[in-house]
């Protein structure tokens, strides 16, 4: 019974299903004497024994993408590579300001100080043996999607290129709120800067009451120690904030009566505005999707029914659905949300599309629970004029060309 | 503003703590010309700068603990060294019959044949067109914690030691219910047997309603491609039953009217009772929990507030709670469990324990939503006896010992 040769009847019964006789790979060593398919078999020899530390099958080597090195600077996640809502560590995202510092567990130190009781320096150690708490959260850089804002922008973009500076992990830390108790914040307390130990000095000022809610000074993701790019030892974590306000390699944190203006918050990480003046602190990550199949640069082999994948996230708590249109943004349905749905986390959204083959353009429209929706490019152009590159968190839109090529839709207007 | 200077009275009333006096690391470049501590100062150099793929920090270098190798045979996962519930895919626990055959993605098939109208073969690409599941499951070795069910056995064991054959990831495939649709089952059908492409020819017989249940097809694990290790290019995947009936490299799936009774299920894999009859199919991975820290081989340095921690799952359902003691059994108290609290998933929990510094035993007890309540040794050994090595999910204990060392306490029977 163990046997797995097929009877001739039922392989003849395949055979003349022809969508199965179309999956059917032929292969030299797959056909037997009497022209049937045959599944290879077995190899008989033993395989690789256990190892300390597994490793990617040859044939899957997804990457990181990088941006322009002189900025130093950014990698970007391969999100139309990846299934779910994890990133593996190793493919999260990398923003840097100065580069990845080299610190070591020992040398390690977190200063807070300024309106507190008791300044008071931490070690690695004393953080970890605060109460912990760990999460999964979304990560993404406030300059995410410029050239999803872009109506000049280059048709042959992957949602990597395009949103990539987003990731999520299972972050592991203790909440700022403890440390801050531990110190003891005098009244009239009301910001924080918050400073990381990079050649940068990459310096954001934090609202006190974001740091009373949920903001973590983390040390694990997915499990392990944070990885060095992502701030080894510890990072600020900022659920649903602007990536670079979740300060990496953080190693002083002084309490405030106000923001500090650092040349991180006013020349940078403000968003110009048409008449001029510009948006400043936008802090919070708006709602946001993008569908990462099927995208650039996958190809449609032939026409019938399809799951359009994609993701969906927003900072202000949890997503209540995503919309997803097949025509351009004239008809939209609900897709499927997978659950978990978490607060600050990545959606993975799926939707059943039977492409009739011709010319079609795709698009997600995300909303949240505070019921916001996610603009179409000229609700945000019209919101916040052309000429901000940050938050720039418009409807993408792709589009299925007869023959089965997916390529981006640059500025969709639906 | 941006000076990370103290001024010299912050540095002594600093000082003045006794507590961070002590935090405070002495090095020769953190004392300046007045004798007081300075934080380290950041280097001026460039960080390095993106790269396509990230690596672990030099200090933090996690690792499987391999079995014997001669049994070709199994890896554990370093639950001492993880937080949260996630596990790295390169520290996912192995176990194979045979070792890792080496399987491209292009000359992957399953078939799907026996008691069904149309049997058919499935290219990997066949399969991730089918709409598809992404979920958080945990997956355990129905022979993790043998260790753990010995009285004799030697106190210096890590929780790795101990239960490391277990590992949580979030899993994606395909329904195995949609492809069982798509083959047509015929009436009469009540199990499958699947087999894995592995040389051990890895099969078991699974109950049709597991199959038209949860099952999946699974070809993703956090978020990338399933590891050779776990299955590439695909494998069964049944959430909350014992790991080995979710068959790697699946490929073949034989639709019956029976249990085919393979060697995997009838002289391994049933649980031997005192009365000389054995249980068979123990499927489902009943409710479990073990203290990661403090655990072997961490050592407490000093008396005060600690934070147990530690995981549970279970196979049934949902986690409801876990009890903590510390006096060896005696009291228990309800520890706080980290959400989200996930169906078949890994729970952390924690628990604020005020050691007084002298001898102490601490445990924890989990409870699933079914109202099973995880075992003590002797009621473990009650109901099985000792000779099975099966599904030993008793209740483990750590001693924690004056002076902080911490070693595991065997055959606790509290």
């Amino acid at each position: 019974m163990n046997d797995p040769a097929l009877s001739r009847r039922e392989w003849l019964a395949a055979a003349s299903a022809s969508a199965v006789a179309a999956l059917v790979k032929t292969r030299a060593d797959a056909i037997d004497a009497l022209g049937r398919q045959v599944l290879a078999p077995t190899d008989p020899a033993l395989g690789h024994v256990v190892t300390v530390l597994g490793t990617r099958a040859p044939g899957e080597q997804p990457r990181r993408l990088l941006g322009p090195l002189e900025l130093s600077s950014q990698s970007y996640s391969p999100l139309h590579l990846l299934d779910g809502i994890i990133t593996p560590a190793d493919l999260h995202y990398e923003r840097h300001h100065g580069g990845v510092p080299s610190i070591g567990a020992a040398d390690y130190a977190l200063l807070i100080h300024g309106m507190v009781e008791r300044p008071t320096v931490f070690t690695l150690g004393d953080l970890k043996r605060f109460p912990a708490v760990s999460r999964l959260n979304f990560l993404e850089c406030s300059g995410n999607g410029k050239l999803g804002f872009d109506q000049h922008a280059a048709p042959q973009l992957t949602p990597q290129q395009i949103d990539g500076l987003f990731s999520t992990s299972e972050w592991t830390g203790v909440p700022l709120a403890t440390l801050l108790r531990e110190v003891g914040v005098r009244s009239g307390a009301s910001w924080l800067l918050a400073e990381g130990g990079d050649s940068a000095h990459m310096d954001r000022s934090i609202p006190m009451e974001k740091a009373l809610d949920d903001a973590l000074i983390a040390y694990a993701q997915n499990g392990e120690a944070v990885r060095p790019e992502q701030g080894y030892p510890a990072r600020l974590f900022l659920p649903g904030w602007e990536g670079n306000t979740s300060v990496k390699w953080i190693r002083r944190i002084e309490v405030t009566d106000r923001p500090t203006m650092t040349r991180e918050e006013t020349s940078k990480y403000t968003d110009p505005l048409n008449d001029g003046t510009a948006r400043q602190f936008s802090f919070v990550m708006d709602a946001k999707s993008i569908i990462t199949f099927p995208a650039y640069p996958w190809v449609l082999p032939e026409r019938g029914w399809w799951e359009v994948r994609g993701l969906a996230w927003t900072g202000r708590g949890r997503i209540t659905g995503v919309d997803v249109s097949t025509d351009g943004g004239r008809h939209w349905d609900a897709a499927e949300l997978q659950e978990p749905v978490l607060p600050k986390c990545a959606v993975r959204f799926r939707h059943l599309w039977n492409w009739d083959g011709g010319d079609a353009v795709i698009m997600s429209r995300a909303v949240d629970e505070t019921g916001y929706v996610q603009p179409t490019f000229r609700e945000l152009a019209a919101a916040r004029g052309t000429r901000t590159f940050y938050h720039t968190n418009n409807v993408r839109a792709w589009r299925v060309a007869t023959g089965g090529a997916v390529t981006f839709e640059p500025g969709a207007l639906a």
